[in-house]
């Protein structure tokens, strides 16, 4: 009893659920950063497991940014579907050469495996665009977050080595995390 | 003289372009399956080069179909954006299982490496819907295309065998590619 | 007291079972396809996990057909011992090109991963191959047992419109698996 | 005008012929091990490049060895088609642990990735074997051969210490090769 | 004429030179870091291609830091061999919860794939310290330079926000680039 | 309470104790071999797992070698820190060609995969040795335990064929396992 008749799917036939998933129309923005990602990957579809594939949805209010971030474990391809985006990536060292374009409706950008990069809304209104990531699960380090706002924080003596900042400054950034 | 001012990117500084691709903003779906595919991968963009990702929008016209078909070196996460899909994949010998849904806009499903997956446009209107894919190039081999267009065609005793029909048939089949 | 003399293996000296596995010596090909696959894969063979390789056995009744199948974890390498066989595999998408050889004893012929692929013995005899696969799991769609034979079966409305036949043909199809 | 006729491939659509190969119907046991590897690989076939898979047919004369060896980058399956066999491999360090079995045939053994192995014919007649390797390029290093017949020779001060050998037998081994 | 005697290469037989390489016996570390990274990887020694593998030798002066850098492409393994020091590596989003340790000479730490770490001397002598990377071509991305320092240098309306920032002190940070 | 002091890790702050190793100092090389190799993989630290990484310590008495061997999962790049070695490695079948150099302290050289290689020590001192390993679990097969000692023997009648050596001699050495 579990044929099919004209475009209706028969109730008796189940279908495995975890390979679904609704993301939130709009992620809510309402933060420092202007941005919000939605993360569709193996926390919410188990099913992606082994199969090297996520993506998620970026939300931006009007200038708005991503700020500077790496997957250790996966390349991007953006595509913007609203608004108009500042993006970019660097280089590894010793260069550190900087790749930016500005990115309008039904544009794709790449960012390879592993390097730092970025978004930014430079437009008066709301943006949206979608990613597909090569990886289940492939891990967002933010540089600020990890640098200046770690769990415990890291040794000031070394931020102001490293950064060449004075250690009052470094404390000060790391207070605000 | 490659400093940045407010929002504009100066002209010093020039970009790769191998990494940007403007896919058209709809794609053609006058054809015997009412459906498009803008494929966005390393044929576009070279960079993709070794970074295991890419993507497609597919355009569906009402009760438009991509077609049952294969990637056979990627796995597929599928967005929806405008209008309703019914979607599916069948799982490999000995079951066959069929797993189906029907998508609404910002439902995902995911197709796994390799098996046999379709999308179908049950709506009155246009549909749209993006996807990654876990490979730089992972390839698309339409069922109805490979079995019964191939170039040359596959000897039709062949086909009248495997698929248990009459010789006459698989010959008319052939005939339409 | 486990010390080898000529040529016989110490009782007292155990072995792995799970390395061995001793196949049918001829399949049953008393079947419509008239064809019959021997698999010696890790479902036999527990040791093979995360190997790479397996291995199975085709026997083919006087014109059986092995028939238009992929394999989506794996490529085949495909050595004829008795008979002759005509075999073949399609590209992918857009040209679908097929490339065939007629192959006698001795005869090595290479289907690569995840192309459909198929073999039909073109002699009044039975025909035996010995085929290596690059997967522990290399999976196996035979593609009309998918296509017209899923579990449930695909909305006929679906391949009526991939197919391009028409419904109560689909219909008529299905009803066969 | 490339149509297909009754079993017959038609003359106007080429093949691939890089991707048959016909061995030798019987590799030559005429030598001191009493033991002929065929290699079916990239070197043979262009296409298997990439593809992860090859073949070997082994020829052995009664008390014919394929003498220990490994393959760098590969696993096997082993299928015996004629005669009997007594194979083995050596699993790493600290046990050095033996696993063996005598096989006749249609019998199947695995020898997995990089470990010492061997194949001895216990009848008086002929044997055959077929194998899959997990590479499209394996490699094979015969033990005896990279210790004791390098090219130049291993000092022999080494292999004496390293083998607790005296360094004349040491010399002498390495004369043989 | 190329056969062993005691302990003296015959000098009829060459050897690849491009498996060898010198470093330097110590990195200079008169630098603001105070530190000194000595790579060997596959631009040193060509015959390190596809081998996935890599050393470095890296010099510190008193207080001197290896600055907080990810490796896009590798793993990485590290033995002090002179001097104390204070390492540590923080974890992704969204706890980026840091681990540290004191290393004393002789200890062994860890850094998983790309994930930011970063070791300092906290001792009044230099010290040394060799590590392992799981890739002929691991790369470096040092986060100062390449969050501040790129070429050209990201848009500082960007790092403002995205660190929380008032852009003159973002322009500031650039200028010392 | 969990912030940092001036080069004081705060006690509140635990920290992964998996991730750390404290090697022996010097290795004990009062064997047969006059060597002594301490392995830094995934059995001293779990966090390894997955890396593709590990370490290890070679001691090595005057004159003492590391015997032939392989790693059948990794690479191998080595830096002397102590004394003076004669190290080596020999290609596949059919060449077998022996790669040999003198290496001093400060020098490095690379072992490719699955490749037979040693060290030995030609110095009247002790030497040291560091190596890194492109897995997490290399694993190590010593040619002649695996050969000569495996555990139960290989049948002596395949190692006189194989190495073309007397029985009895085979015997012999068997015996000294």
């Amino acid at each position: 009893v579990c044929k099919w008749q004209i475009l209706q799917r028969p109730k008796a036939c189940s279908y495995r659920r975890f390979l679904l998933f609704r993301p939130k129309q709009a992620g809510n923005t309402s933060n420092p950063d202007g941005s919000n990602v939605t993360m569709i990957n193996i926390d919410q579809i188990l099913g992606l497991n082994t199969l090297g594939i996520s993506l998620v949805r970026i939300d931006y209010a009007p200038y708005g940014v991503n700020p500077p971030h790496t997957h250790p474990r996966g390349s991007e391809i953006l595509l913007v579907v609203e608004g108009a985006l500042y993006v970019g990536f660097v280089m590894a060292n010793p260069n550190n050469r900087l790749f930016t374009k500005i990115l309008n409706p039904g544009d794709v950008f790449v960012f390879p495996f592993g390097l730092i990069h970025f978004q930014f809304n430079i437009g008066k209104t709301a943006a949206v665009a979608f990613a597909g990531l090569s990886s289940q699960n492939a891990g967002v380090i933010t540089i600020a977050n990890a640098v200046f706002g770690s769990n415990p924080p890291i040794n000031p003596d070394v931020l102001a080595k490293a950064f060449q900042l004075n250690k009052n400054v470094v404390k000060y950034l790391q207070s605000r995390y």
